[in-house]
């Protein structure tokens, strides 16, 4: 029997997938669970991560003519009562400040005082505080649209929290948005969304199926909800991000009015869509290995790390020297309207630890640099998806002048590897049977592509012992009718059945 | 007597300077107040102000070796107890989360239930929470440094609240830093700022006198405190930013040990420091007048704004093809690593309504275009800092390629009115009777540089009735040693007395 090949994460992904995933948290150094129940600390290298995509996501907000603004974290508790779907959407997951101020209870410690009239809320989402904003501002026609985003930090107390993933404070976007009609949300609805697919697919990698939420799987107050889902190594779905059309329930509940154009009172269509943080786990769980994350070019903090190889202080100045004018000469490339970000990593480490540190995190590109690369003007290249021991030679020149194809070719490279992955475990399913074999415990599971017909207890009946939910009604051009295999019912299309996070 | 110049903003500086300070925010659309105590919404013109101090700033954090983190907004409240100065100074502002979730409180509405067994406190400021993580992060030398920053969101109680100078929600950056050695420590303190120093005198060209705080005025758990302070029109101090260094009090409440060169344990020396949205309050103290804002050049969301004039649709058509093409060849002109920031203002707005808004927001250049200006190939320029009325013809292609000078004068320009406003009201005082003249009630006030030789209650007894609090000790080379007039004292140096916000 072959010995099984050394990986730097412990264990693989095949023999525990869910530990696997914290262990390259853990190993790429992204987060950590903090004291505060529920609340991760997110560490530089994660925080790179987020900060690229928050920039590439800000472009295509302001592109698509959006402004940013900023609404106060807390919510009056009244303000929640306002929509009933809603607040029996949030009131289990709410962190509420009820005092505003310490004082000494007596016994060396401290306790709450200055009780609240009213409780506040830390926002679990902000449609109501914004919305009540949106009341005042909105008088006429002439005041829509409001295209408006915030950047901000989310509290929904969870009970199973998940660094990335399902957090008790995590961080987003949140896009809120007022129209004069509802063609006019409904087009702002899905162009966001092409926005998160866009984004999803050319800067993340990550290949995504755009498509509606069944009823059961909206946003609390919604009248539609759209999603992008992408499926992870573990062929369970991830939704990524959601677009929300509002309708005008929000805006009775708040009373978001306008004259129209002939002097009739109407209220107005809103919309609110968001991307978070989760997008980090997204991205692990889309391409890392097991030997640790694997960034995208697009969105990796360092596209380059130079590792410089010396015996002695006559060699570290000559390799030092040629690495430093190496570094230059690639910073000076652009690489989507900015620089190629490289790093030289001079520590004080051992060559070996230091190249794995680099491969556990992810850098797209890893030159090692000694006297004999430096003899020849060659580089020793390593590509991050590729195996750690595929190496090769390149002159120095060759690799400067490729380096952004080089990059673009690795983007291109795990988008194909995590859409070949999505294909190969997509199934049409058309029978019970079939459709239970697929999603059995000890089957790899995927996405069921399977026709529905509705909401119905019998469809219940036969995902909720499986841990199966419908991730998304696919917006495609041309839905095939069929025949829903849980109702007998008529069914317009297939629609995504899986398992997720 | 003469008529009073018609401003667009009532009442002036001179009539209420308060009042005139909500308008201009008002005028401005900068921000607003929420129904949420104390936290206001920052518009979208608002937010982009802060956006380019955020972007300016992470340069600088960036540039001198900083990464960005982020922690979590809650901490728990044992951990404030920790050190006894930090819990004193903040526990009276604290706003506490105590319970998880609502239920119904069989009155048709919500109330606070789940009950935490240790209430949380929305982060004051993060050194606690930090702390506890720098403890588990830190073990050997080689640890060190920490030089971490965070942008986030702080809550404070406040009574008093004041649209951007102080309210219970703002947004911030904290840098934390920890050392191996004190020297380290303290230069860091002092490097930062520096950089706090150099942002606010050459991007928000609002001069600032750089000191150290007297020990009353320090940090809560701090051993130095250090402040950029800036002089507002109406002669009072701002602190505008401050750098901490905290020696060892914070390491030593939360066991922040390494083990340093010879194998000894030690505990780290750390540093905080901080700005926020209380600069955006700076800046309008600075720079707007009685017509509105005036935004400085480098922090303005838009550099310039071209406002088509015409009578009919085929002047409309013809208008607004040379004010497209006029704009993108502004585009394409660099200011400081970015494009020309332009907007075409086309909405259906009566022209003098349109011209008034944009001077209330403070846009620096703001192009009027006409079919008799294309005839003549030129532009009708007005540039905010100088009068609404003074307007001039300027040939198009000198305007574009004169655009980046003119910004850079009017930035200089911006520096140099207030420098001189500052030098004017700045006095050097040395007797009691003089002092108190100074700041009499009906007296300009300003800066008083006066003796000082520590804290005494007689020097309480003097500026506590004038409700003037001494700003800083300033750095300077070569400080001139004196006579404190409170106390008669030695004096090393004078420091600025001032009122302030």
């Amino acid at each position: 029997m072959a010995a099984k090949p050394k990986t730097a994460i412990s264990p693989t992904r095949e023999e525990n997938y869910p530990e696997w995933y914290q262990q390259v948290v853990k190993a790429a150094d992204l987060a950590e669970t903090s004291p505060v129940r529920g609340c991760m600390v997110i560490k530089p290298w994660g925080w790179a991560i987020w900060e690229g995509m928050q920039r590439e996501l800000d472009d295509r907000f302001k592109a698509t003519g959006h402004v940013n603004a900023y609404f106060p974290l807390f919510i009056p508790m009244s303000f929640l009562e306002k929509e009933a779907a809603h607040v029996e959407g949030f009131a289990k997951e709410c962190a509420v400040v009820t005092h505003h101020r310490l004082e000494p209870d007596g016994k060396g410690g401290l306790q709450p005082a200055g009780k609240l009239e009213e409780p506040l809320i830390v926002r679990p989402t902000s449609e109501t505080i914004i919305g009540d904003m949106y009341a005042k501002w909105v008088q006429s026609y002439r005041d829509l649209p409001i295209l408006i985003n915030q950047w901000a930090n989310v509290v929904r107390w969870e009970l199973r929290p998940r660094v990335f993933l399902r957090t008790a404070e995590f961080l987003w976007q949140e896009g809120h948005t007022a129209h004069a009609t509802s063609e006019e949300a409904i087009e702002e609805t899905l162009k966001m969304l092409d926005v998160y697919a866009d984004f999803a697919e050319n800067v993340m990698a990550m290949p995504v199926i755009k498509g509606e939420k069944t009823p059961d799987e909206r946003f609390p107050g919604a009248v539609s909800t759209y999603t992008i889902e992408a499926m992870m190594q573990d062929r369970k779905a991830l939704q990524a991000g959601t677009s929300h059309f509002l309708g005008q329930n929000f805006s009775k509940a708040q009373e978001i009015k306008f004259q129209n154009q002939h002097e009739q009172e109407e209220y107005a269509w809103t919309t609110s869509w968001g991307v978070s943080t989760r997008l980090v786990g997204g991205l692990i769980m889309t391409h890392a290995d097991d030997d640790g994350l694997i960034c995208p070019p697009r969105l990796a903090p360092k596209h380059v790390v130079i590792i410089p190889i010396y015996r002695n202080e006559d060699e570290r100045s000559q390799v030092l020297d040629y690495c430093r004018s190496l570094s230059q000469e690639l910073s000076d490339v652009r690489y989507y309207e900015e620089r190629v970000r490289v790093e030289i990593d001079d520590r004080d480490l051992r060559g070996g630890e230091k190249v794995w540190q680099h491969i556990k995190k992810g850098v797209p590109l890893r030159l090692e640099i000694g006297p004999r690369d430096i003899a020849s003007d060659s580089v020793f290249l390593g590509r991050r998806d590729q195996g750690p021991k595929e190496k090769s030679g390149v002159p120095r020149a060759e690799f400067v002048a490729n380096v952004t194809s080089l990059l673009d070719e690795m983007q291109q490279a795990l988008f194909d590897r995590a859409l070949k992955l999505r294909t190969e475990a997509t199934r049409e399913i058309d029978t019970l049977d079939d459709f239970r074999d697929f999603f059995a415990d000890d089957a790899p599971g995927g996405f069921a592509m399977t026709h529905w017909g509705g909401l119905d207890e019998k469809v219940d009946e036969v995902i909720k012992p499986l841990k199966v939910t419908p991730r998304c009604i696919p917006l495609i051009d041309d839905p095939e009718p069929g025949t829903c295999p849980f109702t007998g019912r008529e069914s317009k299309q297939r629609i995504v059945f899986a398992k997720s996070y």
